[in-house]
């Protein structure tokens, strides 16, 4: 362990842009660490300025190669990128199991390209706790564009549409997208859809069936937007401009819509519910340990025995929360 | 919507077996009804008879043929079966995109196997919430076995076998297992790990890398349960006894050791604290609601606008929950 850093420095050189600061900001809500409400307050004055692009799909359609050629049209731009790899399912951070990581080193010697990979197993609020903290730190940091990439398991592209300003859902052909895309409700997440591996046979059906699926779906009044869907081969960065577009014309529709605001004050909602959450949580978790008759322990030897049930024991477990 | 039932008599007839009972019983559950309260009141008294086997992996390695087989084998033995089918990335429930589900039609007219594909996803508590529900209702109504079936995405895996008597972990040759079992966690969770497909190539190696991983992690007493191995062709049957025998020598050690009454304490502890959150979370999703200056949509103004940071929002937030 380090000795605990002095956070209003660290939060003055992340903003900056020092590497280092950044990345220690980070490990503090990687470790939801008790320094974090101060690093928090500390950064807010400073948020606000980064796009949010939410990047998700199932495993094998080529996340990270999308992310990396998008990385890769930013930084042709002068924008400064952050990248935050969420993998929900993985108990390890910092890349252990990302492999794929590795061909992200093209921007390693970039001192304008900030990537780290998260994970988001075993925090108590999960993916939707911890990230739009690593967004904070990365937007005060002075991003201009962050990609928040993660794999669309159980309801984790749920959770990345819930805090990006755009979501992209990328499909590829051939993996049963259809009935997958259907099941994972990734038809109502979605601001882009790209169809990557697209040179591969079923590339054009897979669009059509898409377009098919998000028609269906539809409920949209003239001014609603209508996600576009884009072929890429990310590998070789075909299609890639025609994405960076998309994600313009999306933006340009959230400002003039006044989406954008909305977008943003539901995400600030849902990240002080989802602390506020995490804080009875722990009180619950500490009424686990308190011993008595209302203590955890006691109550759920009750409901093994028949003696009461599990929300006459719930109740009595919350009473001791308020009584506390 | 059909009339509210009275749930006495829902309870009664679902003890003496009434399949529409049980599954009207459990639709309470799935709708997170009003009603729930009372019926798991009622139905509190008869429970802890029902023996609940977690079965859980990755897509593609053959649960539900799995599950089948053991239906049939329990079946066989003249046992009751319920199987819960726990989807935790569906919205849809009753089984609408389970085609494998069709399969189970063997036993559908079977009036001692209770079949039920259950929805987590949109829970408030998720699969932790509503499973342990449903298996007071199976148990209640007098399986002597519930398989509990769930793909292992996320961290349902980890939730399964915390609500398991005994968690069996299916992998299949072939898959890339060894790499995702160490993502998943699964090693932590089984108590027996079949090796599905066996008649297909790399079934030994997937055996040989499975045990190896198993020792590596291993931190056991000599009194200590070491997970074996079986390998199965569940299409076919094969392997399939031997897997019920591991099964009832974990039975055994779990009654010889006490570890069965431990978990099942476990199990109640874990029931009660989610339903104990579940509760508060609706309590905080009602402050959203709420106007005023501590009414979340005026907190998260707040900090959108940076005027507060996110933990401070939470506190004023909670404020309001304890003096409500």
């Amino acid at each position: 362990m380090s000795p605990a850093p002095d956070v209003g420095a660290l939060v003055e050189r992340a903003r900056e842009g020092d590497a280092r600061s950044v990345a220690r900001l980070i490990s503090l809500v990687e470790d939801a660490s008790p320094l974090l409400r101060e690093a928090m307050a500390a950064l807010t004055p400073y948020g606000g300025r980064a796009t949010v692009i939410g990047l998700t799909g199932a495993p094998g359609v080529g996340k990270s190669t999308t992310t990396d050629a998008l990385v890769t049209a930013f930084r042709g731009r002068g924008k400064r990128v952050g990248v935050l790899a969420v993998d929900p399912s993985s108990p390890f951070s910092g890349g252990a199991l990302h492999g794929d990581r590795i061909r992200m080193q093209d921007h390693a010697l970039d001192r304008d390209v900030y990537i780290r990979s998260m994970a988001s197993r075993g925090h108590l609020g999960g993916l939707a706790w911890s990230t739009p903290q690593a967004l904070r730190v990365l937007d005060a940091a002075g991003c201009d564009v962050v990609l928040v990439e993660t794999v669309g398991v159980g309801q984790s592209e749920v959770e990345v549409a819930r805090l990006a300003d755009t979501t992209v859902v990328l499909l590829a052909p051939g993996m049963g997208d259809a009935i997958q895309a259907a099941k994972a409700g990734i038809l109502e997440v979605g601001d882009v859809y790209v169809v990557n591996k697209a040179d591969r046979d079923g590339a054009d059906a897979a669009v059509r069936e898409l377009r098919h699926m998000l028609t269906l779906g539809e409920r949209r009044g003239p001014d609603d937007w209508r996600p576009p869907i884009v072929k890429t081969v990310a590998s070789r960065g075909e299609g890639v401009e025609e994405v960076v577009a998309s994600l313009d014309k999306h933006r340009s529709w959230l400002e003039e819509t006044g989406a954008l605001h909305e977008r943003r004050l539901h995400r600030a909602a849902d990240e002080v519910q989802t602390i506020a959450l995490t804080a009875l949580r722990e009180r619950v978790g500490d009424l686990r340990a308190r011993g008595g008759e209302d203590g955890l322990d006691a109550l759920a030897a009750d409901v093994v025995a028949g003696r009461t049930d599990p929300y006459a024991a719930a109740d009595r477990l919350l009473d001791g929360l308020t009584g506390a």
